[in-house]
């Protein structure tokens, strides 16, 4: 079962070791600089450091209940780069190892369920070769998904907007809706694809439609929740990352057939929130100093047909 | 908020007012032909009984527990005629009115939850327009779901692999695979848009790569049911009619990322599933003798844009 990024993981182990041994000075540095009294950011952090870092600008973190939780790895390893991502997939895992770096915030679970549970998993040669790999890397994956959304503002929210150019039209008193001046469904798909870097997405109305009130919640935030919010606001149309078709989507069908103009957009779940882990860059770099900081992009694993 | 079907289910309400009458005449005769001993199939039956028909030939039935409940009208009233759907939208629900048909058995849910519960809903204009022109219309609407995926075969799978053209490789003691004489994925998305109906299919895979060992599981069985599917059955590709994003796909990709082959197609729900919904046009009709059945498609909500 050899196949094309076994290479790559290879050379990506040796360029690991090699930017782990150079880490090494650097941390010995910080813990030098923290001795004269100064803060501990930066080289020589650890995973958990880190993570305690950015909590503190978390309203009411830490959560009793939250997903947010180590997947892999361990708080205690000094932290020799950070990827962010939205989905650590194989192929994102294997990049970051690639590039020395060996602490992975993700958006989205590890394991194939919101809970990351693993018990279902153990026997499974796919599970099996990502944990192994994970592993043979020492990668720590964190995930970074309650508490970004409830950063304010919401992480996530505001690197869509900034992507879309509305970030002068974030509205703090109620987030998820975007005042436009008036935009035509045909466009606003356009506009989406293009801005998000998108090749395709699905939609619900009449192209010539102008809308006005764009209600805009990315990922997969749930039939209820999606639908709640079209019945509050009752936008033009709703962009979201992903909707269970028989719920948000038939609500929709139904409020079309009924005269509403009420449309939906549906952008495919990767792509509608990568851009708020690509905003977590801009945002955490300064925070940790000499750490380097990248976007790694999971991307659409779909192609249409 | 006049909209173009008012007419339409104006039109549909003289229609169905001069086909209840004209089946008043066809109820009396039945009861007579039942007080001559013989059974009570066909015109003069009520949903009730319809529904009793069917449950006699579901094994196990009726159960303790399922969503294939009553979702508006009574078991008392006699059935006009009966239309099969996957989803019984606005659309779907004028039409059936138009064709003097007061009895749907849809699939999937009328109030865009798994359970219907619509406690949530009472305040809400899509919901009340839903509810109204049911009400308006006399039109009992029935979910047949738990109970024609419990009927050997699955009617909704057997429905699918008919119009795939394969029904004779229906296997009884594993229904979900499908052996296949093999078939690359390109052929095998061409083939199942072609004979079903589809614009348009997600897939995850190279499209060059042969598919034997198909597994076909129509709907939306969660990502859980899909991915154990797959990690026992290690079947060249999985077709299902909808995934949640972060589970299902997320595997798949990680298994072509360590080598594996395989694939996935994603069909959309709706359409996943509608030919086991007009299959069931053939089943029902000899019996329930003199009661028309007609299949109505609700169809894909989507554009792709």
């Amino acid at each position: 079962m050899t196949h094309p990024h076994q290479r790559a993981s290879q050379n990506g182990r040796r360029k690991f070791l090699m930017t782990a041994a150079s880490t090494i000075g650097l941390a010995f540095a910080s813990s030098r600089t923290s001795a004269l009294g100064m803060d501990l950011h930066g080289a020589g952090m650890t995973v958990q450091q880190v993570i305690d870092l950015i909590l503190k600008e978390i309203p009411g973190a830490p959560f009793e209940q939250t997903v947010d939780t180590l997947k892999s790895g361990s708080g205690q390893q000094v932290v020799t780069g950070i990827a962010t991502t939205m989905f650590s997939t194989i192929e994102v895992i294997q990049k970051a190892a690639a590039q020395g770096v060996n602490f992975i915030i993700a958006h989205e679970p590890t394991f194939y369920g919101h809970t990351d549970e693993t018990t279902w998993l153990e026997s499974d040669a796919v599970y099996q070769f990502k944990r192994n790999l994970l592993d043979k890397h020492k990668i720590a994956v964190w995930r970074f998904h309650d508490y970004w959304h409830t950063h304010r503002p919401d992480g996530v929210l505001i690197g869509v907007l900034t992507r879309l150019g509305w970030d002068k039209l974030y509205n703090p008193s109620n987030p998820p809706i975007v005042n436009h001046a008036g935009i035509s469904l045909r466009d606003l798909v356009a506009h989406s694809k293009k801005s998000l870097g998108i090749r395709q997405v699905r939609y619900i109305g009449d192209p010539s439609q102008v809308c006005k009130r764009i209600a805009l919640i990315p990922g997969a935030a749930g039939g209820r929740a999606q639908m709640q919010l079209l019945m509050k606001e009752k936008p033009d149309v709703l962009i979201v990352g992903e909707v269970h078709e028989w719920e948000t989507a038939e609500y929709v069908r139904d409020a079309q057939a009924m005269g509403s103009k009420m449309s939906l957009i549906v952008l495919g779940h990767a792509e509608s929130e990568e851009p708020g882990m690509e905003w977590l860059v801009g945002w955490l770099s300064p925070r940790v100093k000499d750490i380097k900081v990248t976007h790694i992009a999971s991307g659409n694993p779909f192609r249409e047909g």
